[in-house]
């Protein structure tokens, strides 16, 4: 796969450059050289959001340190955890005092990573709570939530748990309700090819020109079935009925609905896929607010769409719809 | 190529339909049921702008009927341009009694409904104007400007034409300053792959795994050359250096910078380009205003990258930076 770049070995700093010099709203924040913050800094008296994970899905993570979403992001290699030195800086940069809440995807170098900071900044007086990004419904059993990963669906974690935290709300209150947006939230993904990491022989996985694979991870992990293509219809029949299985939907429920392109797959798809989602959506009785349409968490060049929905209720609707500043949350 | 689909024959509509219910702002206008306006409908006092073009370009040219932009737009099958009733339908939904602009690409079967719509409808009073995107530097020569086709650039004239209507400014006037907008924007485009039309068997054109096409255009037209993969820093240079023989850049001189992905590039690589872009015109000593990176202007899931560069003056510059209400505008 042709890749727009110069080195393998300078591609994430360069992507970081050009992100920086297109948006004056970011800056780097620390010694690490991978955490980036936001330059107007943590609003005074309120609890911070710092969040971090691979390169190479972007808008996520770092797109959205933004006025009413993160506050900061430590950056990792291509699809890598971020090192313990730029956790550190993302929580300290995400620090005004009031405390930090660590919300990333659920993935083990990141855990480690972050843990290990919070920890080392524990001893400096810096107030910490973790929330895991965990709405991949294909990655493990429902009963086995600790091991499911999280993709697509974080977003709403990232924005629901933003406006708590500018409303001034406290690290335990904060804590809460991201917690409860994670819990609120499932997605399930489909993967039409593969991606290439930068400097690579060869993709990521093969898979077949009539192939696609079901519940497919954000790093290609294994999903759970590969087939030859079906319609629209028939992928968002089966991505609901999945969702649903074990998030119950009923009339009168308010939802809002993703429909996340995975990097490579044509706006006008996601826009059909929604018009599919929403038919579904309609005949089950629930109120959809605020669809969101796009590319908001990518595994690169990967074709595929993924479908998260998050149940609503007087609590997080609001904070949902709450204004954000951010190039990458359109809305 | 796999595709999210249902039926090659139901693929526009059920695209227009999924655009329409995640975009409550929007509406079909008209009996050709390929013309889409703002629910608002034109401001009081106030020139409408109509555009229209193929599919399979999105968000161009449908996504960008919002306010502060378009009023309407028609809507063609894909990679095709509209056809006269949608035309004419664009027309009348643009129409406040104030004139209408029609703005979009200089191609032969869009700029012929068109006129043939714009003739029938000044019969009954409608008066319009015509202003063609042809910022296309790669589809002909610098003297044959009335061959040149309209890409990626033309969202610069939509948004600053859009600013005019807004603003109260009469017909001459907004098609003036969209004429000065197009005059003043040049784009170059590289493209790495190939893309597909719904239903065809094979890509719409054939390019090798490590080749790519410098100006082709965003229906595959030929370019300038094709061959092996080179950096991204080299491809820049080429690309300013191109853009800068017919638009000069002078040290103080203020611009406008797109990095338009073609649909499949990951957004990492649209920063990285962005980057290099920024580097080698600061050298120039240029001023970049608003910068915009991401894909505005596509060909489906072609990958490849296109550079529009806009040069700006007191009357333009505030035009651009005139609040929009867009989702696909993001700034």
């Amino acid at each position: 796969m042709k890749k727009l770049m110069n080195t393998a070995g300078g591609y994430v700093d360069e992507v970081l450059a050009g992100l920086l010099a297109a948006n004056p709203g970011m800056v780097l924040a620390g010694e690490s050289g991978r955490n980036v913050a936001r330059r107007a800094g943590v609003k005074a008296g309120t609890v911070g959001i710092a969040s971090g994970g691979g390169s190479g899905h972007l808008p996520l993570f770092v797109g959205y340190v933004a006025e009413g979403l993160l506050s900061s992001c430590a950056v990792g290699n291509v699809f890598e955890g971020p090192n313990l030195a730029s956790c550190m800086d993302a929580i300290t940069a995400a620090d005004g005092g009031k405390g930090v809440l660590l919300l990333f995807g659920n993935y083990g170098g990141d855990k480690m990573n972050f843990a290990m900071a919070a920890e080392m900044l524990a001893e400096e007086g810096v107030e910490t709570r973790t929330v895991l990004g965990t709405d991949d419904i294909a990655s493990a059993e429902p009963g086995d939530k600790a091991k499911r990963r999280g993709v697509a669906g974080i977003v709403y974690a990232y924005k629901i748990a933003g406006a708590a935290a500018d409303a001034g709300m406290d690290l335990d209150e904060v804590a809460r309700i991201a917690q409860k947006a994670v819990d609120s939230t499932r997605t399930i993904g489909v993967a039409l090819t593969s991606c290439q990491l930068p400097g690579a022989d060869a993709p990521t996985f093969e898979i077949a020109d009539d192939e696609i694979e079901m519940g497919m991870g954000i790093h290609g992990e294994r999903g759970i079935w590969r087939g030859k293509m079906r319609t629209a219809s028939e992928l968002v029949a089966e991505m609901i009925e999945r969702i649903t299985a074990e998030l119950p939907l009923t009339a009168g429920q308010k939802i809002s609905v993703l429909v996340n392109g995975l990097g490579a797959t044509p706006l006008e798809e996601l826009f059909l896929v929604y018009g599919e989602t929403k038919k579904r959506l309609d005949a089950l009785g629930v109120e959809i607010v605020l669809p969101l349409v796009g590319n908001y968490v990518t595994s690169m060049e990967m074709a595929g769409v993924s479908l998260s929905i998050i149940t609503l209720d007087d609590e997080l609707e609001p904070l949902l719809k709450a204004p954000a500043q951010c190039p990458f949350w359109k809305v």
